[in-house]
């Protein structure tokens, strides 16, 4: 959930300088556009945890933008006239009206979340007020209101380094209290506590779009072209006049930096042969153990690999079921639904080839299409491509509370590394039915497929079910990841 | 929500004959064309009290279709193979694809109803289930899934006779078991968990169908009939292309006799002026006293007015609120909304008139507008009107929850005495005023708005919030009576 935001984005001051001028110009056009069609309202939810700049990047939008068609609402303490009434009255009278931006500090998707990193309420608690807040936002998306919901992220060593400075500076000491520290503590709980909110909270119509909170330069231009490009893909919907077709339209994170999950890896890890075949016939060796012991047999095991053409999924796979009793486990590659698949909702071949306990299913590809080849190519519409993320966390909520032990898998490979595999299949015998031209019609949307996969880990990458990224163009690497990541999760999961 | 089906719906065998051979044909067409254009799968959702013949509706209905296309499944214990995937799985198995009718007994909605009433969940918990469910079923319907969910309904009596008949013929009497009287004993706690559990669960895309299920040509009848409305109104759609309505066409439960909750009122009932006033002065000291107890101060009061035109809502408030302290109370007459409040969700209007604890709010008129005129004036589309009745039982219970003492009224008069009220206000000179051009052209729609406050009082009555249907063609009578509700409602509140 928090991946992309953990990368270290920034934008020196020179740049921002550069970009702002326009940026602020559009910004103000497509607010006034806003303002003369009066056909929907903007809500802008502010999120996030302690420090990381919520207040500065507001204060800077703000300033962007006119204010007498911003509403400002920040939410402490409720007053007398609010605490007499039910919650969310206070939040109904600070909706913006049509043709108007409404910008809200701790709003409803803040109370739960404290409340339960302080354990003030129960899980089952927060997820009955996670239900009534999704009705909420789902009344006011049908209601016409555009929903932008940023959540300010910073990593726990950047919190603590950002108390540090502000408490050093005479003049921003007082900004850190006694209870921000506290609450620094408690860091991991919470944010433990708003990855789950944040998984059960990002629907269709109102996803949350995070924001690297670190670098105040790159986290201003983040939010105010996210904000800009949500106005006038809204607009532009409007304008086609195609009502059906407005709740569909989700507010997306722009792209601020060149800076991604992807391109921050380094994809050719060293590992020689020799070192390969010490290290794997251990691995195997661990992994075959693991899945013998008695308590394997009370779980199911699923392992989900995904990577672009040639990235070595399959041989990665024969690996693992090397390790593995051949009546314990079966693999499942998925290609283009059959007929009797296509006449049913997109997940239910994957809810057709969930495992007994005691099993181990590995898909060769997965319920991920729906967010990457069918997302770039179109097979599906941006809606459906969109709620698909809400609907694929909760299958894998429920995989996992049955005492599914998954594991998902991305393979990385540099587009160079893909060519020279295309090029040595073409020339190998036994590997040219390896090789089709879409593989090479595939290579053509390289950029579309990377935006796909950083969406994807970062929507489901979740507490429950996180994303091993693995570093594939030394296939003997990435074996050796997978089999380590592997045998790592059954051991912790044997020993809770 | 049970009102409709406790009015004792019948339809006699010779009648039930004459129907059946046309209406079975219709299925068997209305089938074939689900089955010719592959579109969309139908699931059928039967759920309900003990008793209430739910299996035979059903062996009936599917004896009148074709086998070959129809999915029956029964869920019962759960076999090891299900036991050992996530809960969901099961039903995954039994979905029915595109072009069949699945029909689902004991299915995901059942369970969570029996834990609640057995006191093996914790109401959260059961709440936390209410979510899952509305995502998966909002999942289906985006999918293309028409879901059809039949309540069947009998009441405390009903259900008793029902098993002493059963148990009285010998041929018969295996079927009713030591654990159906047990169940009975809780059928106060099961019902208001349904209650609680249907209305968390009706959606705009898979509102429940309430079924009386006492009468069984009555229910049989009932059931094709909606099947075959919502099989005709979706094929229809699809036959339009439009692919954004699909979500929108809700199957809406078919009218089988003539009998509702409003023609089989009295409406005329006895009181004399002598006798009125006496008891006026009364109930109003009683209300007066009761307000101005000081538990009173720590909750708010909400009455809402509902009913025709010259139905008496206006008489009725003063003798109300000449109970009250004027610094008390405040009355709202709901009109057509202003630009202002046109720029908002629907609710917002009604939220900022929410009052404070130690207030009394009256609205003349309120949210059910949406239910109502604008359902019948076709100023909201049909998906808006659908989804209002879930967003309005989400707006009473956050009230409600607060501690507000909520009461709704629905005043029913006759065509005949608005009629005569009609002229009587064109002749009296300071009644003038209140009669208008659209007061006559709402008469002609009666049928319209008589099905829509059905509609009405069956998708809102709830257990938190309930309606009392006045019988208003005698003034002193509904008056008395809406005073005696307010005074039990109070004191009820008050001791609790």
């Amino acid at each position: 959930m928090f991946e992309s935001a953990e990368l270290g984005h920034t934008i020196d001051r020179k740049t921002y300088k550069e970009i702002v001028p326009a940026l602020r110009a559009d910004l103000l056009d497509a607010q006034y556009d806003v303002g003369q069609l009066k056909a929907f309202s903007v809500l802008i939810l502010i999120n996030g945890v302690e420090g990381s700049g919520r207040g500065e990047t507001v204060n800077e939008l703000a300033g962007w933008l006119d204010p007498r068609h911003v509403l400002t609402y920040a939410f402490g303490d409720p007053s007398d006239e609010e605490y007499e009434r039910p919650y969310m009255w206070r939040f109904w009278r600070a909706l913006p009206p049509k043709g108007k931006i409404g910008i809200l500090f701790h709003n409803w998707n803040g109370g739960p979340i404290q409340a339960r990193a302080t354990k003030q309420i129960k899980l089952s608690e927060l997820n009955q007020q996670v239900g009534e807040i999704n009705r909420f936002e789902a009344m006011l998306a049908r209601e016409g209101t555009l929903i932008l919901k940023f959540w300010f992220h910073l990593s726990k060593d950047e919190q603590a380094q950002r108390f540090k400075l502000l408490a050093k500076d005479p003049s921003t000491r007082w900004r850190v209290t006694k209870a921000d520290w506290e609450n620094h503590k408690r860091y991991d709980k919470f944010r433990d506590v708003a990855e789950h909110v944040l998984r059960l909270t990002s629907t269709a119509h109102a996803p949350w779009i995070v924001v690297a909170g670190a670098d105040p330069c790159y986290r201003t231009i983040s939010v105010g072209r996210t904000v800009l490009e949500a106005l006038r893909k809204r607009l532009d919907i409007e304008a086609l006049g195609a009502k059906q077709l407005v709740s569909a339209a989700a507010p997306l994170p722009a792209k601020s930096d060149t800076v991604n999950l992807i391109n921050t890896l380094k994809l050719d890890q060293a590992l020689t042969k020799k070192e390969f075949d010490r290290q794997l016939e251990k691995l195997q060796g661990s992994f075959a153990m693991l899945t013998r012991r008695p308590e394997f047999r009370e779980r199911p095991m699923i392992v989900v690999f995904e990577g672009r053409d040639a990235a070595g999924k399959g041989g990665t796979i024969r690996r693992i079921t090397g390790a593995l009793d051949a009546r314990q486990y079966r693999v499942v590659p998925i290609a283009a639904p059959t007929e009797e698949e296509k006449a049913q909702p997109y997940l239910w071949r994957f809810w057709r080839n969930v495992p007994r306990n005691g099993w181990v299913t590995i898909f060769d590809r997965s319920w991920y299409g729906r967010v990457l080849v069918e997302r770039v190519e179109g097979f599906c519409s941006e809606a459906d491509w969109m709620r698909a993320y809400a609907e694929i966390n909760d299958y894998e909520d429920q995989l996992v509370r049955h005492g599914s032990i998954l594991v998902k898998f991305w393979l990385v490979i540099s587009a160079e590394e893909q060519l020279r595999r295309f090029k040595e299949r073409e020339t190998t015998r036994f590997k040219r039915f390896k090789i089709t031209a879409e593989d090479w019609r595939n290579r053509e949307r390289w950029q579309d497929y990377e935006s796909a996969v950083c969406d994807m880990v970062d929507r489901t990458s979740t507490e429950i079910a996180p994303w091993t990224l693995v570093e594939a163009d030394n296939k003997y690497y990435a074996r050796i990841k997978v089999l380590r990541t592997l045998r790592d999760r059954l051991e912790q999961a044997m020993s809770s």
